[in-house]
């Protein structure tokens, strides 16, 4: 089987272009449309400040359906008040012209810098090119998850086949984010952007209430600076072509394929984390509940004393294990259990001897594991970040306004 | 008058030696000790992983009087399970031989590594030794004010002359701080440590409150990396050989002292924060609560994309405004006016045209201004932070465990 992107599923067509609002040479408006009407799910960012392209993106997945999606990179289309929200609604009616749709039929987004209108010149005549250059290729697939990226090192897309019973369901997405990052996802809420296509047939509540509980395990388990950003968003849209997902088997199987698709996607974003040189995956095992077990790993995640530790290579557990203190979940150092790359190097309460120099080498990987059991409950979760690199800091402070 | 220093307030005696704990040459043993039983008050850390030191020291300080405070640098004693509270002892024992007093009439505090028992023999002789130069001078304020410094750049101190009627109380304090630095102080709760000398004669009971009330406009507001560390401790040594501190209008005077040099002590902690180039003050206005102003001032100060933009002298309020919406607390971007030293850039929920040069201009100052009114209420806080700058990076990255 070729490998699958985000055009495999049928019904689907997408582009991207570039229409010079970003600085570089690369697409910056991109077009994914749906052949008919396709079931879809979204979820927001959870910041009170939100982009003009959020608030009308609320209102127009209320229905359930979408024909597709219309995205701009280079600006954010936030703080731009109600100008910006008639921009927001002018994106979609472009859109829709192209897909001879209702402009209530599209999810607008927007990432880039804060505070600016968006050139809504460039924006028509590159919705209008878009809409010219749509196809289901892989070269396409590509143009689209490109057009949406800032200051992304990387493209990110994943995909999946499910099986249901003896027909195939296919799940692919792309997204992007690197820098900030640390969504608080909620269904009706991500500068992460993420968009999924599947053929599956599903109805919209299943699809939303699927797309909630996969982004806690994914995109909202994610962290490069903490900093729920504007104009986050996910969402999904389901062609319907393909198999029918409604009996308890093939919800679970469409499920697992859904969370892994959306953790790929998580992971990619926090491997590109603005001046990453690593992975750092938190699991935080033995917590007293759900929640106290994300709010300890979380923390872990977010230190920069931690960030700058694992970016020196430094098996510095202290810092791990006071940032585990720190938050209002039940914490006991007396019987925490810390392992670095595998190796034990804090257990109930006080120092094991190990060997620095061999664990410092460990940690020199693209991927570092951080496993904190708390030994006092059941409970798990496991966040996602990166190192914290000079790089970080000339790409922050040398961002222009 | 002369120069106020920690050993002006009648009573107390201090001294500093270099005992081979941290690796440079300065000192890393002090002691302070005041010639009576002192009227002491302490607030320590809110993080569930204590030093043995903490443990300890909330054990001595219950009974609201106190001989002392033994202090070392370069090793935190946390994270040293029966070993280490039974080290902090020991360090209470040597300090009590010192004074004729008994070990519980000693404040035990460590700073420094994390999970490292105590260099015994090195610190026990300091001790001794740190006995035999006891003093009043400006020069042994000095050093038992460097004895507690660890990635610290400059001392810190502060002091103040207090009229309560016809009689002048006096008011003096040090601290240390510059990293793991985002105390919650809690009284009876900062690797903040802060020591505060009055010879104001006033009951344990008021001294506790007052000190509650001044860390919270102080220690509890400044943040470098909001890492409150496993040390953090906030102690005042009342020897009572000066005013009567019990009318209304003393109690006031003593209190605006009290907050002054806390908040002096607390803005050089953020100055001097690892890798700071400036200050960043940020103060909330007409929020709806005091809780809810904390909670926004706390959010832009540790977002490190606010942080990096001041290091990079951007004007970059798209940061600070969606930093803002990120909390628990009431904010809405339609009522809000930002403003950077002095000038708006952003009002009620709009972009306002600025002259972008000019500001980043006056970014580049020791001192940013922030301001941001929310317009939602009438309560206001300010918080203190430091820009994010390489250095940061380098200091964190390369400090070895």
């Amino acid at each position: 089987m070729a490998e699958l992107h985000l055009l495999s599923p049928a019904g689907f067509q997408a582009s991207g272009v570039h229409a010079g609002i970003k600085s570089t040479e690369s697409p910056d408006v991109g077009l994914l449309i749906c052949d008919g009407p396709a079931t879809a799910a979204a979820a927001f960012t959870t910041n009170q400040v939100v982009s003009a392209a959020v608030t009308i993106g609320r209102r127009h997945i209320a229905a359930g359906k979408l024909r597709g999606v219309v995205v701009n990179s280079g600006n954010a289309n936030a703080c731009t008040g109600k100008q910006g929200e008639r921009d927001a609604v002018r994106m979609c009616q472009l859109a829709a012209n192209v897909a001879s749709a209702r402009p209530e039929q599209f999810l607008p987004s927007s990432t880039g810098i804060i505070g600016h209108l968006l050139p809504m010149r460039k924006l028509e005549r590159g919705i209008v090119e878009a809409g010219q250059y749509l196809g289901n290729s892989r070269e396409q697939a590509l143009l689209f998850a490109d057009a949406i990226l800032t200051t992304d090192l990387k493209r990110k897309a994943a995909a999946v086949a499910i099986k249901i019973g003896k027909e195939t369901v296919r799940l692919a997405g792309v997204c992007k984010g690197s820098g900030m990052i640390g969504p608080r996802l909620a269904v009706p809420h991500a500068t992460m952007l993420a968009y999924l296509t599947t053929d599956a047939a599903i109805t919209a509540p299943r699809l939303r209430k699927l797309l909630a509980e996969a982004c806690e395990l994914s995109f909202n388990a994610v962290t490069v600076d903490d900093h729920s950003s504007t104009n986050d968003t996910a969402c999904v849209l389901a062609s319907g072509l393909g198999a029918k997902i409604d009996s308890p088997k093939a919800l679970q199987a469409f499920a697992a394929g859904l969370n892994e698709v959306c953790r790929s996607l998580a992971y990619q974003i926090a491997a590109d984390g603005e001046g990453a040189t690593k992975v750092v995956a938190i699991t935080v095992e033995k917590a007293r509940s759900d929640q106290d077990a994300r709010l300890i790993a979380r923390a872990i995640a977010n230190s920069p004393l931690v960030k700058c530790a694992m970016h020196g290579n430094d098996p510095n557990w202290g810092r791990i294990v006071s940032a585990a203190g720190l938050t209002a979940a039940k914490f006991d150092p007396a019987k925490a259990v810390l392992a670095l790359q595998g190796t034990v190097v804090f257990r109930k309460g006080q120092p094991v001897s190990f060997d620095a120099a061999a664990i410092s080498k460990a940690l020199n990987a693209p991927e570092v594991q951080v496993k904190l059991a708390c030994n006092l409950g059941k409970a798990s979760a496991t966040c996602y970040t990166c190192d914290l690199s000079k790089e970080y800091v000339s790409i922050n402070a040398d961002y222009h306004t």
